[in-house]
């Protein structure tokens, strides 16, 4: 669930993985300057003359490629989609459930939090505000796999839906760290992982409720 | 868990429940002027100018008595916390973790929503973030009454943590609308109460619980 690296960790990090040549690296520049323009100074702060300039590229090169603001933090979060991230393999969905929650603590509540500071553009941005939805969409997407490792080690009912349960193992932390703006409280990843198997193994992300639900509303 | 009507229905609900005077009216036109200006513009489009000229009060007056913004954004919100809201009493914890979670989906879907706006501005005015959290705060406080009443019925294990249970049941809401923007689920506020009400039953919300972990790592 995190978008991307601290912008300080990026420049070691991410070159490795890119296709070479000089638009992957200019690419790599570009993208390194909005997440550092983010955390130092925040969306009002972010122009694509600024960007440009710490990036060390010409302004027009980013104007042609990336268009504005939007379309730059849009690829940010582009580039987090497409990382190859995968959910820990602990050997229990309550094991799976607690990384992912401590990785979104950490991601949230670091010095310079990248993901802090989208989520803050998000409300600004429609293009942002895209791209966060699909980002989380596809992070969703990609966690389902331990939940479909836990059903198949007899850890779920039946027909238990993956999605359900891991926005509601993950909700808490955004809750009480982005809305609330509550303190960090070390206990609430492995709190929240493990209400939501509780939850999750009496039933209550069962596919067959909805349909229940739907049958009782067509018969009352 | 909702901050105020929707600015529409204002002039007609509050004035009878405040105390007269020139004084108390002048808030309510202000504040009433706040709302709809927040709904129809947008935090960027909020000056205290427009709010006075459209609350038909002098500029001055506003200047004086809340300063800035992030003075009349948070007035607001202490109006929502004073306006003496009490959660359903269903006679089920269910029940009135549902109706919660339905007044959350109203207010945070409707067309003009002064929640979805609030939230949004809390990411603008650090002001507006504080009276929020403070709003929040005290909707939970009050909540709690629901889960002592369902502990008086024998409905949970003895030592649930109140507020833990409250904020399980509610943050999917907030997740699923005001980060993930989904498309409302009509079934999420049912489907989050029963989840939280299935994880407190199993023991997830247990004081003890951590506790227990504190033991554990100083043991270990």
């Amino acid at each position: 669930m995190v978008p991307s690296r601290p912008a300080s960790d990026i420049p070691a990090a991410v070159p490795a993985r890119r296709p070479g040549g000089r638009s992957a690296r200019i690419r790599t520049q570009v993208l390194d300057a909005v997440r550092t323009e983010l955390v130092e100074h925040g969306y009002d702060a972010l122009t694509v003359d600024t960007v440009a300039d710490r990036a060390g590229v010409h302004r027009t090169t980013v104007y042609r490629r990336w268009q504005d603001i939007g379309g730059l933090l849009a690829d940010v979060l582009d580039v987090g989609t497409d990382d190859g991230w995968q959910p820990a393999d602990t050997g229990t969905l309550f094991g799976d459930l607690a990384a992912l929650n401590h990785e979104i603590q950490t991601a949230l509540t670091e010095q310079r939090s990248v993901t802090a500071a989208l989520i803050a553009a998000s409300f600004r941005s429609g293009q942002a505000a895209d791209a966060l939805r699909n980002f989380w969409e596809n992070r969703y997407a990609q966690c389902e796999i331990a939940v479909h490792r836990a059903a198949a080690r007899g850890e779920l009912p039946p027909h238990t839906d993956a999605r359900q349960l891991l926005v509601t193992a993950t909700a808490p932390l955004y809750h009480h760290l982005v809305l609330l703006r509550a303190t960090p409280d070390p206990h609430l990843p492995d709190r929240a992982a493990r209400a939501a198997v509780l939850a999750a193994s009496a039933g209550a992300f069962g596919r067959e409720t909805d349909c229940q639900t739907h049958a009782q509303v067509f018969t009352a």
